[in-house]
């Protein structure tokens, strides 16, 4: 009877999750931090900050948490706090933005990425209480560009969250919020426990992050096979993606709900204050369940607990005798299982919790193996554990461990943590990227690493270009119906402007052509919409210019050649495409190693790269 | 007689430090925290990392801070890291490097960068014992160039910093270093008093902030008249020099010796364990001086000890009836006084501890001053005070923070430090700029900052190389003559190589002259120490320079032209410098705005760029 309460109200809080992600927005589903990356390095995934997106996704992720499923809400609380910071940025939902005049500074592809990067970092703040952490995360892992002003802007955004969330907390605590009137800033707090460690500690301390890091870099092997697997499911439809998350929370539920009757009622320590052990309701460290009176069960209490308190009661420090290694190996192979199988399923899903869940679980297991040989705390252990899963799977440095020290507040822990990350990361770079980096492959999104690849310093980018589209070039005055057949069958996104006939400068023969420079698609959409055309072949002048655009306009983006309508009489007209040319595009030598070219292409942040060629470059001043 | 002991010994270690920087290495007086940050953003100063900076260094720092002069070594430490790496990635001193193969992958411009980099987060490091905090330093106030394998890598070497260092804390803990014997990995610890704050705390939390922006920005615009001030004395000599410190040092004894007894003494409070107070010896909080038995004096508590056992003092907590307004008012009203006049003297000073001693002063006077109203620990608001302070002078935001929670040790305080500090870095930078950038402003170190400067969007790139020295070419084959008399006359580290009369592709008239890319000075040199001369006019083979250089020749940027001696007989022949061009140098159109050339030439870390005319840019692929 009580597991078909549990399993079905899981089902069905699963089922709607799943069905608002699969029906109304499929960007939702997953982390979205893979996504926020790949925007900040410049490819941006349809629907990933719309209002849609939002709701979906904090909806979803109530759901899929309450469901007990194993994910965590930290990952869509990154995406939630990017949406949210790319809505405030343009002024609301597509279809409603308020059109301040103000708002329009933000109307730029910098400022959209810094809101972005922001609304990351804010994210990570408000879901672990880790303000620094949220910073160095959004700075580590998620921005490509840094700089000094972007530090600084999300170090305030964090410190705003951390006064909102300070606010709740107090409010809270005054006991106005049921369930949520505990807690203070600090989530798993192990400040307690005076860490007292020596030179010889450093053996356990290496042996977690050379474990930790295999151990990461296994996850991810079979993270991806199993999202392979998914994808051809998926593919499927609708109706298996429903079926997969559904029969994923049903498992689940069995697990949760079998698997502590396998284990052995523990006599409780006496020691303990009565009122401690055992508990039935809320938060309590010692689960009685199916247990006779004074007697607790150690899986209960980790399986049969929301996956915060999971954390917190298998970080509990001083509380060696608390589980038994079977209860830890259990919990540890079942969350091995479900977090693999429940990471891919169409619901709003983070990696860090089932990571932190897997990795404290093997890290306890480690400290019982060891504990004759140091005094380290269980509990610490449990949390070295899971900062070296972390940094095997991950692959961060400085934000986890920032992120960990703001979790649990022991600042002596800080030197073994940071060999623990160190060790575990180099270990698990050996073997596989990361798994964001695994998961941008495999969702097909194109990411500019910051180092060339070894094969593009033996290529050049003349060569690199011919191999690839020709390039279209639109001349300084153009017809109408060039620029309209132009639009239409390519898929560019800029056309370098070419003017011809130019009187040459000495040395030149008469009819060279020189480089104007460089026109954007949505300009050339811009003056279509607008029909600024003109009867006669010649250039205009600025003031008419004017007249007709604005530099708001023009910083718009968007707009469709699908949406422009041109009569056959316009056609045949001219348009001077001067004025609305980037005179000046970075360029390079056609005999550039296409390595230098990147690196350049990467470090400014460039969408199009002009190529000339060597010979005409002749000159030097 | 107690003060001519006292002044004695400070005159005499001040003399020492001050000698010893005057004679041997004046690079080594100051911070150099400002030369290391000119340095990583392509700057060298030169003598800045050599053997005799760095003993100097160390000496100087260590006799300047037992002087009780009102300086810091946390500056020196910086400055010290950095000389360690430069040496260790170089292989020694430059006249006794050791020349091991695999050093010379070092000998690049970018690892020495990195380890430079490295050796400043480990000063930090090693002075705070603040492994995250220095890494942030590193990168949010030294470091031009952010890359995320730094990241890591500072990282790592903060780990193994901290590693030593509690191996060190280790071994004095058993009992083994006199006066080390104490302390553990935390600086000031105050995470003994719990924070309570409230929703109405914010505003002395602002006032904080915004107090301390504005002595933050006052004592820059101090410190740069009276640094302008001693540069015109230093300016005399080595004697006046010499005479400055030691008349400054000469002033701080006679105000910490004097000064205690203008203070009358306080009773010790009964509620203390007898043997806290008074003493007279070591590290206590309450210091006896002139006091009768069972009184206290509490300015002799912050004054007459060592820097680091006066902050510990300012900032113990629970113990708000300790110090007099008076007194702290004498305190900060000497340490603003000392600390303006110490800066600037020939000894290694460091700016964070008197910063420090200052901020917590006001912190606590105005502690005093709202203790009706708030119920925060004075000890946490000397805390704030000294954060406020560092933020309104040095204008770090991430970095503060992050050391001020690991010398701190108190999580809890961590929402009120981020918006005290954010605060004040407004404040402060709506006066004036960072102390940093005034000081290489001072020393007339150009600095290229991340943004360009308005003026620079109305300037094309040709029209700066038009006001500037014209560019020296060389031709592709060029005479030896002509080498030799460009690189005697010329300080220019590169030249633009043009080849004239190539046969030119379709559209050019025939005599066009061809780019064929950059040559560095250093390696012009070497073709002329090794004689690489030719008799006929002709291009070389690839395997004649194979044979000539190797790699590593020509990654050594040493060698002057001074050094090298050609007969006139040589003088006729020829040099082929096709092969020793770098064919493809970053080139920008000289139509193009100095502000965008300027975003290519910092974020690349470039040296050179070629500016091409625009009408020979002609094709484009």
């Amino acid at each position: 009877m009580g597991f078909i309460y549990l399993a079905g109200a899981n089902l069905l809080l699963t089922t709607v999750a799943s069905v608002l992600c699969v029906c109304f927005a499929p960007t939702a589903a997953g982390p979205g931090i893979p996504e926020i990356k790949a925007y900040l390095n410049g490819v941006d995934t349809p629907n990933m900050f719309g209002a849609t997106t939002m709701i979906v996704k904090i909806i979803g992720s109530i759901g899929a948490v309450s469901a007990g499923l194993d994910l965590g809400k930290e990952g869509p609380l990154v995406h939630i706090g990017s949406c949210i910071a790319s809505l405030l940025g343009q002024g609301g939902p597509d279809n409603h933005r308020i059109k301040w005049r103000w708002l329009r500074y933000f109307n730029n592809d910098r400022d959209r990425r810094d809101l972005i990067t922001c609304g990351a970092a804010s994210g990570v703040c408000a879901a672990f209480r880790a303000p620094v952490g949220g910073v160095l995360f959004a700075l580590e892992e998620v921005a490509t560009w840094w700089r000094s002003a972007l530090l600084w802007r999300t170090f305030f955004s964090t410190a705003i969250v951390v006064m909102v969330l300070r606010t709740f907390i107090e409010i809270c605590n005054a006991g106005g919020c049921g369930l949520f009137g505990k807690g203070g800033l600090i989530m798993f707090d192990v400040s307690t426990v005076t860490v007292t460690y020596h030179m010889m500690d450093i053996i356990p301390v290496v042996v977690i992050g050379i474990i930790g890091g295999v151990l990461g870099s296994l996850y991810n092997f079979f993270l991806h096979k199993i999202l392979r697997l998914y994808n051809l499911i998926n593919q499927k439809g609708k109706v298996h993606k429903l079926l997969l998350s559904l029969s994923v929370s049903l498992f689940t539920s069995a697990c949760l709900y079998g698997l502590p009757f396998l284990v052995e009622c523990t006599p409780c320590d006496s020691s303990l204050a009565e009122s401690v052990c055992p508990t039935n309701e809320g938060s309590g460290n010692f689960k009685q369940f199916n247990c006779p009176d004074g007697h607790y069960n150690d899986l209960a209490t980790l399986l049969l607990a929301t996956n915060d308190d999971a954390v917190r009661n298998i970080f509990s420090t001083t509380t060696s005798a608390e589980y038994h290694p079977i209860s830890l190996l259990i919990f540890f192979a079942l969350y091995c299982i479900l977090g693999l199988f429940t990471f891919g399923i169409a619901v709003p899903t983070g990696l860090f919790l089932p990571i932190i869940l897997m990795g404290s679980a093997y890290g306890r297991m480690l400290g019982i193996a060891m504990k004759s040989y140091t005094n380290i705390d269980q509990g610490l252990f449990a949390v070295l554990g899971a900062a070296s899963l972390m940094a095997g799977s991950m692959r961060m440095t400085v934000s986890l461990c920032v992120i960990f020290l703001e979790l649990t507040n022991n600042l002596l822990l800080l030197p073994i943590t940071m060999i623990v990350l160190l060790i575990a990361k180099t270990v698990g770079d050996s073997f596989n990227p990361s798994i964001y980096e695994i998961i941008l492959h495999l969702k097909g999104l194109p990411f500019l690493d910051a180092h060339p690849e070894p094969w593009m310093r033996n290529l050049t980018v003349g060569e690199l270009a011919d191999a690839k589209l020709p390039v279209v070039t639109l001349r300084g005055i153009e017809t109408v119906e060039r620029i309209v057949e132009v639009l239409r069958n390519t898929t560019h996104n800029g056309f370098p402007v070419i003017d011809d006939g130019v009187v040459p400068p000495v040395g030149l023969a008469v009819g060279a052509t020189e480089v104007h420079g460089l026109i954007l698609r949505a300009h050339l959409v811009h003056v279509l919409k607008k029909k600024w055309f003109q009867r006669e072949k010649r250039r205009t002048e600025e003031w008419e210019v004017r007249e007709k655009f604005t530099w708001v306009e023009l910083a718009e983006r968007e707009g469709k050649i699908e949406e422009v309508a041109v009569t056959s009489e316009e056609m045949e007209m001219y348009v001077d495409l001067h004025p609305l040319t980037n005179t000046t595009p970075y360029t390079v030598m056609e005999s550039m190693s296409v390595a230098k070219a990147m690196v350049l292409f990467r470090q400014l942040g460039l969408r199009h790269l002009l190529i000339v060629p060597k010979y005409e470059a002749a000159g030097v001043s």
